[in-house]
């Protein structure tokens, strides 16, 4: 039977209203495509991409900012982002290990598009985040290639986005239940916000669904990782409200108010980052002059105050959707991750 | 009747045993002082002074770190322990308009007690936190002069903490209800880690209780600044654990999974900082040699999750207690603001 | 003889051209006041006020960064420039330990021109920054008050500033020889840059003008705290430029480019800090809708790279025409400290 | 002839003592590699790997910290390095566009050498830096792959390190002359501060060396890409002094007056990064206990001080270094990149 997401199946995340897939993929030109690696006895790991807009992102730029929750992990691509305030490929999530095969994946599709790109004009940032898949995913394998990263470009569709254990979430485990990607969006004042997210962080009897300390409760007790349960979390906003980077790193920032609403606690091994992209107000890579005109959002008002409380609700129903998604996982190590009993959880909140 | 504290009622939050008093000041040395101005229709304010141990804190400072979770505030003091990763003043918390009043009063202070600074050694860097009080004080009256830091210092004491409508949380309101001071604490691996809050911020149909959203249901509603709400949230966090500055910065980090758990959401008007000091292995101003010895926390291991988890629990839990401490209190422009309806609380978590 | 300035004198600076008075008023509407202490055989202190522009900053606030180039300092103001991008009163430099008291006046200031601040709108965040002038003045005595922020903005003019031993600039010490307060600006690309310092920091043997190393050769060696002659120093910079918070945050950071080459090293003990601001985009206290029209820089493209290098030259002469300005002040302790001995420095350079 | 290095030559940088090699290997157990790619016409990149002692960085971590003085780079590794305060693996310089595949190569040097990695413990933090040589090298090929840097970790040494145009420096330009790698040390109070840096930054008419600003008048002018001269430039630091992961940010930060000593200006197109490391203090993967013995630097006295101006000194001298080592280069597109003509500049200074 096809699994369902938590809000058909009744579970409330909030009062905003969402978008028409309840998707990241809401917001205009925003699409998520997956790679996923599920080969073999111990191969679980892959790669999601978003592409935050129609046309090239290293030609017309992405207002953007990233919000380092606990930097204990291993993206690429930072440091540029905020100092420029520009996102310039697209974003892509896969494991540790194979950050610098995403990273090349991601050059090379840069290159392709670009016969600029390190001649006449500058290089490209990629921007590659992360988390540790190893429970389930031979890690040490290094499965993921460029390639992947060029598959997963390829097969990116706006529309409703396939969450749980596909690409980069195949081997990702949560609150000691198979983890993964999942998604939400929210409507705010005549504009968009959804998320994505990667779920691999958690300690079971930590899970909180709706308020609910569920987590203590279920039985049997998950077969994940649990005496620490430490792993990591990727959090990708997009907006079409003409944020600007500053304000975009506002939003990011609130990303740890949706983690926490699950029971997230930033654990010391769970390295958490947030990216936030706005598809308002694009940068052109070669400027017309030396000012350009743009929009930002007023400060002050009720807007911003409800793209936070957006950013909550999304991040937190992103992650409960890569739960609900989840499915029973053998992989590497002879590890076994069960999915979330969906049913035993409605009992409860 | 004496108001009593949530966990003496039951409300359950968090699984971590307290210290003795579950308070601050159950880390060994810290003290806790209130100066309250309550007097007139209108002046609703005062200061609140925590001391950090023993002796002088300019003499011998306390390894400390500043997270600025919503940079949205005027506190006074936070660049130089980033950068020197000590303090070494008290910490005063009082209201928006007399940060400049409580920095001459700890100037006063340090001056009293070290006739050397400013004439054979540098100067000293107080360090002020604050909230907005302006709706139910009349905050333009700057009613809190230097001398208020002076009787605040005087009467800190080790021991159980007055909570509530006192000191610097006397006109603050927090989730539409009475807010102002909290404190709670939590044991781990042979270690203390006790918070204090000044409470100010918040949207009332947010408010969530031991994971009960408790705050869309009591009635009547509250009376205080419904409508957006944003007030500012001070969090200071103390431990005899020997955390390094870095690790203290990770610690403050967290302050923000304790706020998220009673349904802040860091709203744009809601200035949010924490500030985490160690009493171990204080730094000697004028030190005796080159290097010095000193120890620090392993950062793997179960024992810094743990103080992670603590700062969640205490930081909620002294919310919550600076909630239930709440008095129905009279202030400027005809504003009222009640107390947190225990009983109906109780009745619903 | 009135003292001239570095480049009337035939000191050259770098290459950009600068503006008529060569000081930070050539940027229109900014304005600066001095307050000079100087009385007695021991205060020797004040207060420097920077307008950023005609009517009220916090009615209309500029776009403004700062840049904690060494965070030895106890500015206050500075997180909600960082979270907002805004600057909300004029700037205001004094003393080290009367920083309670200037922000106490910067209150007081803005109270007076608005009557909804704390009432029926938030409050307001006054921008303070100080360096330690306790070697000619008797810092202890807290001689500044908020009434000489008052004198110092309402004695604001725009044209050529006083330079020197005045204002908040009338105990400092630069390099060992007498500083203060200095000005320059540069014209780029139909913009202008302009920069104010208040100098109190480098080692005499350090001092560098127009890349020549003077500070070794100078004879008699000066008599400001040689050994270890930490201070601090201030950079103000404003532009016309069109730049938004984090393009001044940029800017801001090539103050420090400047600084090094006058020779200094940002020491320990040398708080120094670099705020910038904008006078282009001015943004409403009450914003007219939910999103502003606005204007930014090109990232790209020579101007940017041009407004780094009026940072570096702008900052750099205004340190030197704050030495060139300089007098022989006797002061608190019985310390003299004498003006940069400007004949044998041109005989150099 | 041998070239020479700028101080055999009787240029001046700076009045402290050198270490032996007057190198960053003069650090005790730190070791310089090389990997030169200089091939057919075109490809003129490779890998320059810095190990930071003796033994696995990842079972003994470093104390550690990166300054992002212009975050317009792609150095990854950054954000985990700013929480933990550890370097776990060598320090990896290579192009731009090659970040993952060097990456990567730092992944299979640390899986080859710990097969914990991935299975019972976590993963790995690879320190990658670069600079983009697109102007002699044809960086599009990608020519770097991961064996390359197993290559420059295998022919890692201590002693004498070669400098200018080999291993990441092989295509790097600066100042419009040919740049590349260099190094420099200086000794302060028993302790020895090393940098390594690869140059690729600044405007021809800015270079200055020694205080000297000879840039605008070396005849004919450089080759190199003149017109807004921007790249990048990466500055590694290493001590045996006991600085911790904060101070060592402070030393890291004061790389930037090294680089504007030379006449940089931290251009926008310039991504200038530094990391500093400390030999002492070693931090063990698995700790032995919840709490671990350490020294520190005191931050007060002298020591603090010298190094900073140690760092300035050997940064600058390392600058100057790189380009007294440079060759004449015939590279990609048919451009050519000339060495500064050092009897020119040894005519000036």
């Amino acid at each position: 039977m096809a699994k369902q997401r938590a809000r058909a199946l009744g579970v409330s995340l909030g009062g905003l209203p969402t978008g028409t897939s309840n998707a990241i993929t809401d917001v205009a030109g925003v699409r998520v495509g997956h790679e996923t690696l599920h080969t073999g006895p111990a191969v679980r790991t892959g790669v999601t991409a978003v592409l935050p807009g129609p046309g090239s992102a290293f030609a017309d730029k992405f207002p953007a900012a990233v919000a380092v929750l606990n930097g204990f992990g291993k993206a690429a691509g930072l440091s540029q982002i905020a100092e420029l305030g520009v996102l310039e490929t697209p974003i892509v999530l896969t494991n540790t290990l194979s950050v610098g095969a995403a990273h090349e994946g991601l050059v090379r599709h840069a290159l392709a598009a670009h016969d600029d790109i390190g001649v006449t004009t500058g290089t490209v940032n990629p921007l590659v985040l992360e988390c540790h898949d190893g429970w389930l995913n031979d890690i040490r394998a290094l499965s993921v290639r460029p390639e992947h990263v060029t598959r997963a470009l390829a097969a990116a569709t706006g529309g409703p986005v396939v969450e749980g254990p596909v690409g980069a979430g195949t081997g990702m485990v949560c609150f000691g239940w198979k983890g993964g990607i999942g998604t939400a969006s929210r409507r705010v004042g005549g504009f968009l916000l959804g998320a994505l997210v990667l779920t691999n962080f958690g300690r079971a009897p930590d899970l909180t669904i709706g308020g609910v300390p569920v987590g203590a409760t279920l039985r049997p007790p998950p077969t994940g990782p649990v005496p620490r349960g430490a792993g990591s979390c990727v959090v990708v906003l997009a907006t079409d409200a003409p944020a600007d980077a500053r304000q975009l790193g506002r939003l990011a920032r609130r990303a740890t108010v949706g983690l926490a609403r699950c029971g997230g606690i930033m654990q010391h091994g769970s390295g958490e980052y947030a990216v936030a992209f706005s598809t308002a107000n694009r940068v052109p890579h070669r400027p017309a002059g030396p000012t350009r005109a743009t929009t930002v959002l007023a400060e002050d008002g009720p807007l911003l105050d409800d793209l936070f409380t957006a950013v909550a609700e999304a991040t937190a129903e992103a992650v409960v959707n890569s739960l609900f998604a989840g499915e029973r996982t053998v992989g590497a190590h002879g590890h076994v991750v069960e999915p979330l009993p969906v049913e035993q959880v409605l009992g409860l909140v």
